[in-house]
């Protein structure tokens, strides 16, 4: 019985904060995401103030973006209704009435330390403190490398692939993977409703994400892979490289956060926003180069994977019965909090109070 | 509440005369074109009469245009079955009794002034006083320029888009389009089922579509446009031009229709055969380049509409509520003759008469 | 009526010995291909044995095809599970403990005259005396021509066009068809759950794939064709051609085997694994050439012709009434007992006893 646990049939979760694009993203151009099913347009007013509302005219469904800006004002491109960047309707040239009425579709969002947050659920929950914080984006002492991949695949999918790393080894061969790390003994705990899995490899040789970096080459290192399901938007990973036996002078502790902000596009595509934030050789230029050479070929092949996953589970149905292993037990707590977050929203309010997961 | 408006899920209406093709269209060779779901197969007999029968061979469903002609009768590429122009069954290869009994599918159809018309519907319904009189592609004091363009949306859509022309600035910008004719006063009025809006421009500039045939350019003149939404299977405009101050000698008046034959292909696909007749410049040869130039680089911008249009409401439901604007009048009344048509269709025999809209 | 006759709709038989390759088709290379749903897994151990098993780690679902060899165990390419032949997990990186209850899904299946058979159902069922017998792939006075194709169409439409050989003359025009074909006497008859359809040709020119192997050229011969529809997954014809009048020490008497595996893929794809046998000129290489050359040719026109009657069943549905011809006794047969078996296969059990076809 695994009706507990979220899968690619469970509804999506439109409670949450999930990142909409990076701050670099939203330009003067026209731009759409889907999040959550919905259309989203975004663009910066000449100020530089971002806009967020649904790309979809109120009045027949024409995508703004396929419009254009007038000043700091969305044009349909059908029938010419104006848009402000609060998505209220300023104008509509058919028709003679003050039609303050008529608004886009919103969404609370913020931007904040580089990203676009934005909450596609019930407004009065959008509560802003429950956006992680994102210091390593800002800090001086801290440097980061950040992309964007799409998945043709539904989002719990990435969210397990990230929760159990022990498939770098197969997945990823000799770029991020190492052998000794899948036999490695771990802890899983949790913390509210977010889990965590831990483990530690005394003695071990770091693959070639973290060996480049760090310039610790083949040495026999430390590695602490601590890894946290925050919410349905983000899996964070603390990974730490002790240097038992450092040169003098030199440094003997690497931080590193590889963050992987997670947005449902739809049921069966998902967005995914990386970062791989290290507390050293800060702005150092050959690092994002290697890092994201590293990381493009490990999601090509986590493309292929969710997406052939995928494929049999909407082929051959998903009541193959899967069965877990005991890496798995951090995914499965996280796919229990989706399957119950997902179930509180499906709710009808006042029964939410009720529920037992 | 706007389920008494169709949309694109309102099932598509058979009990109408709808344009199969332009005559010049049937020839010598097996053609097909899907009319409300079904693949209609058209060609000509050796003697130049029309046959029409379902492209679909009784026995087996194969599709009769990937047969051949034997004399004026069609042999089925699979069994060898052969259809007379009637539809009925004249020999069945493997098969030594009379099979009189084997027809293909055949519909009420006729030609008539340069058009194939098709009645998908019941056949006791099909009264050829319902097909529209099309009297500009004969007489000799007009002359039309025709042709055929694929939608990949819904028939609906296709209506509204025709009903509003508000939508010619800014989806046809600097084409069809003027900015003043958006905000032009118009009426509406129905008379019977048909629904009628109408705008007049005083001093008013041309669109190219119109400024290039009558030779006035960028003269400030009286626009009238006159659209009718006729049936299910057309849309007709009026389009009149008049000349306030004339070159002595001069035209003062210009008549233009502009004509839609709308087809509902499948419940996300329409065929538009349109044409543009004009009362002067008769047989001038400058005139159809023109006009087609113009309408092909409007109907590209209609189709990418309609499509995103479609995209949107089949990717995100169709229950977002559209808010209607002043100049949509004409396009609700039509709206709701469709639904009232469908749900007649729908309806067991006996209870329509008791059916409100 | 016809709800007693199998169509693309209903449910595929899985109680059924299926091709899943030709044995060349199996080797070191990890190959899948998909049967009545299931994508299943097929290689050869280093001792030549043939393993199978699905294509779907039990894990997550991952297909196994795309992970490695070890030996002659499977590693999974996405956490490195490792199966054995039998389809059992013998090792799971991360799970230290001995995870022996983990298996792939497997079935019954056998290596036998060329061919590897799977049984894709109840595995308590699976008696290997079912299995057909094909001994002229095996003995030595029997030589054969052998090869595979897809179909964009649901199996019973590909058992159709089999028992049906009248379509010869009109889908394979002078390739494999004659014009006489059709209209020939022939004679249907039933064995237990297996149908047969028999027609003899007297002073009859015999088509390129029979002419040619048999050197008559035009010559003016008997040909009878025995065609059994043996079971879902068989459809044998017994070609034999008499010459009545053989030069002194020549061939009087020429016979085929035209054999066609079966194996449905989905509802609505099917592979075909066929073989042309031969009781003379054993080892002629001149022979394969012409015989495949005309085989894949009709197979082109059989594809487009079972794809384009899918195209039109699935877009204009099924119910769209077909009549049947002489011709069709023996296909209705054999699809009376193909949905007589997937009716057996829907009943709870216990009630089959009670089932009347």
């Amino acid at each position: 019985m695994t009706s507990h646990l979220a899968d690619r049939l469970t509804p999506l979760i439109r409670n949450c904060w999930y990142v909409l694009c990076w701050s670099t993203e939203a330009s003067r151009d026209l731009r759409s995401r889907r999040v959550c099913g919905d259309d989203v347009l975004f663009y910066r007013t000449s100020a530089g103030q971002v806009a967020v509302m649904r790309n979809r005219c109120r009045h027949r469904s024409f995508p703004l973006s396929r419009g254009r800006l007038q000043g700091d004002n969305v044009v349909c491109g059908y029938h010419g209704l104006v848009y402000a960047p609060s998505g209220k309707c300023v104008f509509a040239p058919s028709d003679p009435d003050n039609r303050s009425d008529i608004s886009a579709q919103t969404y609370p969002f913020i931007e904040r330390e580089g990203l676009i947050w934005i909450w596609p659920g019930d407004p009065t929950l959008a509560n802003q403190s429950l956006i992680p914080s994102t210091p390593w984006f800002t800090r001086p002492d801290w440097d980061y490398v950040s992309g964007y991949m799409p998945y043709p695949a539904n989002y719990v999918a990435l969210h397990e692939n990230l929760m159990d790393l022990t498939h770098f080894a197969y997945l990823h061969t000799g770029n991020i993977g190492t052998q000794e790390y899948a036999a490695a003994p771990f802890k899983v705990a949790t913390k509210g409703s977010r889990v965590n899995i831990c483990r530690t490899l005394e003695r071990c040789s770091l693959p070639a994400l973290l060996a480049f970096p760090t310039g610790l080459g083949d040495k026999l290192v430390t590695r602490i892979t601590d890894t946290w399901y925050e919410s349905p938007a983000l899996n964070l990973t603390n990974s730490t490289v002790v240097d038992p036996s450092p040169e003098p002078g030199s440094t003997a502790r690497f931080e590193f956060k590889v963050v992987h902000f997670i947005t449902p596009a739809t049921q069966s595509t998902t967005h995914n926003f990386y970062a791989v934030a290290r507390k050293f050789r800060v702005g150092d230029p050959s690092v994002p180069e290697h890092t994201r050479m590293c990381f493009e070929k490990a999601f090509r092949e986590d493309q292929d994977a969710l997406m052939w996953i995928e494929e049999a589970q909407a082929l051959e149905g998903i009541d193959f019965a899967e069965i877990h292993v005991r890496s798995d037990r951090g995914s499965l707590l996280m796919r229990r909090d989706l399957k119950k977050r997902a179930l509180q929203e499906q709710s009808p309010p006042g029964c939410s109070e009720n529920y037992v997961a």
